[in-house]
């Protein structure tokens, strides 16, 4: 019984991607350092749904994203729910569960897939996916200097140098007082100067905004001005201290491409201290790479007790878009090592010869198609698999096989128990 | 500016699961056996976004899933977008999608996670993570009985014994050939057995509504049966000959655990040939295991050529009921190998000293708390971390450190240079 079916679009979602098998090998190689450098410094991974309730996002994301940028929408059962916009609220919430039983302080990780409903363009996709690692349960700014370190781990990792980017750093808590006491504005001032800072690279007239928001002609101050400003404020001297301690910090461990910016600011309304974000130095991939900062209030949202933590995210799109501008990416190989191709009627002997081999932990492709020879091992050659043989009469009765690598054009006479080993050297 | 917020639920939405690390660790454990028996059989990995446009689920999966069981919604675009409750229409999309650039046969499989909205119960959650494995563009039954080889193996690589399951195994087209010619039924007629017999567990009067579908007392035909009413009819004898030539071909294999079962169906609509599902032989552990089966006019629906296809899906909820009832998993051991702790002061020491380690291999993390060094290393303990060292001003001045196995309760003084030897070890 068939419905009748109006033209299917042969596209993936708008904004989403598919990931044929030579993009899944990207995915996967940018996932595999990822999870190296992360598990190196001691991060487990954890995972969740990527459904919440959507009062989740409510509470601290800020409310532009739940309200314009998320996928929202009531289920069956009469609950809001949300495809999560990011991974820090869940984060927090599991670490708010099971509080009790978890032994601080904790380093976790994870590799979510998020949503956001946007208008798609480079480096920015309805979907991506993201890095995120989190400590929590330490207050001290050696926590703020071990993220930064273990994300620049990342980038070496990848192969970057110094001088292909760099990691711009501020501090919520010096711009609170910066807001306070030097601007001398109210809350709310403040707040919307926060957001429109924000998003000032997406607007033209920021300077108009910022002025109308202050009352005055806003001017950002500059690093030397700060000391300055600092000797005369305590609560500015307070973060500004700790800002430049982290600097020094990661001076001192040898990470150099750090620049401390009051221009950055970070869309989520959560972060408390230290924020940070990387950025390729090529001005044409000018998304940030990965960001993060310190949001010690998150956990007591909940309504438990307070729990300090600090994290980045590291997105997919723009780190896959950095590795091909500087060439990073590895060349495309397939896992599968061997081919075995069978005249007509072999196809029973190909398989069984094919397990043997498997056993010994080689990845083994057998044709199952009734297609001539000639064809089955143009098909291995297309997929740019290594090595190849044929099963016909003659090997069965011989048990002797001729292994062929395609990249060198050499063939071997060898009995099974040979194979495996050609094989892998 | 704060959002005055409602108390905030701790649990993961409903039917949907929280992976801390010790069950990321489990589920990590089930994905890492089934990718190594697929890539072992030349199975290359791809993904896909977890949102699709509506259309493509009513095309194929049957009326009763997209209706009822899907989490669908419009997109502030007014797209009707669907959360993927299955994998199989995505892989056929992509297929027909790039058909032109693809090296056939194709053997393809990916670890999605697939959204019902169901009641959940034991075994079904409305999240689940799901192993497909397909291959395209072989019509012959190599493929069929590829394709339980392969999953067989894969259980076998999880440690489960040929007692404990049982592959069944039906034809959807030998029961066409009966609905037709059997028992003379009339399409709709015959849709609606079909779709009966699937559900037949979860309702109880299985008998009454078969009777008034078919108008007669309906039967269930008896293996034996098939064989007799074979040799008189020419299309029942096409779809039974099939279908005993995979179980007899998966039997010469070495598989013996594979049961022919006229009862078995399966819900989605596409199917057109061997329809096969894994069950626990444990009768508490009622639920598939795995299931698949044919599909070769599913790309077709795209509007392109037929190209054949066949599959199945794995869950890893039952899997983790499976594995747990017999046994079968791992005991949890973190990544984690060695923890530095410190003395006050010297936690740029310890950082120093990881980073060196770290770069041979090994996995450490640093205490950077300020807590005092017992508490630290407990924490270690706790953790199930298996070696710690402590750096102090002694360590600093000497350069040896004293390194401690948890487990043996032994302690070597070495230099640096050794850790990682004497952790590796």
């Amino acid at each position: 019984m068939e419905t009748k079916v109006k033209k299917l679009s042969l596209e993936p979602y708008k904004g989403t991607r598919d990931f044929y098998p030579q993009d899944q090998f990207v995915q996967n190689y940018i996932f595999s350092v990822w999870r190296k450098v992360a598990e190196s410094y001691g991060y487990l991974e954890y995972g969740a749904s990527i459904l919440e309730e959507t009062g989740l996002y409510r509470a601290k994301s800020g409310e532009e994203i739940v309200n314009e940028q998320t996928y929202s929408f009531t289920d069956r059962g009469g609950r809001d729910v949300t495809i999560r916009p990011e991974m820090t609220p869940t984060v927090a919430r599991m670490v708010a569960q099971k509080r009790k039983e978890l032994t601080f302080p904790l380093r976790w990780y994870s590799i979510p897939n998020l949503f956001r409903y946007e208008r798609p363009q480079r480096g920015r996709l309805r979907e991506h996916w993201q890095l995120n690692c989190d400590m929590f349960g330490v207050d001290s700014i050696d926590a703020d200097v071990e993220m930064i370190s273990l994300a620049y781990d990342m980038m070496k990792a990848f192969g970057a140098k110094d001088g292909q980017f760099e990691i711009r750093i501020n501090s919520r808590k010096l711009m609170n007082a910066l807001w306070k006491y030097h601007y001398r504005l109210d809350d709310q001032q403040a707040y919307k100067m926060q957001k429109l800072i924000d998003k000032k690279d997406k607007i033209t007239n920021f300077q108009e905004q910022a002025d109308e928001i202050c009352g005055f002609p806003f001017e950002f101050v500059k690093s030397e001005g700060i000391v300055e400003i600092s000797a005369q404020q305590p609560f500015i001297k307070d973060g500004s201290y700790q800002f430049y301690q982290v600097v020094q910090k990661l001076n001192k461990a040898g990470i150099k491409n750090v620049v401390p910016d009051v221009t950055l600011m970070r869309g989520f309304d959560y972060y408390t201290g230290i924020v940070f974000e990387m950025y390729d130095t090529n001005p044409k991939n000018p998304r940030a790479l990965f960001g993060g900062g310190r949001y010690d209030d998150l956990v007591g949202i909940f309504g438990v007790e307070k729990i300090s933590g600090i994290g980045f995210g590291w997105g997919d799109v723009t780190t896959r878009d950095f590795l091909e501008t500087y060439n990073l990416l590895p060349e495309y190989k397939p896992l599968i090592q061997l081919y075995i191709a069978h005249l007509d009627g072999y196809v029973e002997d190909a398989n069984k010869l094919a397990h043997y081999i498997r056993e010994q932990g080689i990845n083994v492709e057998v044709d199952l198609t009734d297609r001539q020879v000639s064809k089955q091992v143009k098909t291995a050659d297309k997929e740019k698999i290594p090595f190849v043989l044929v099963v016909g009469e003659e090997e069965v009765k011989s048990q002797k096989y001729k292994v062929k690598s395609l990249a060198k054009s050499e063939e071997k006479l060898l009995e099974k128990g040979q194979i495996s080993e050609f094989v892998k050297r």
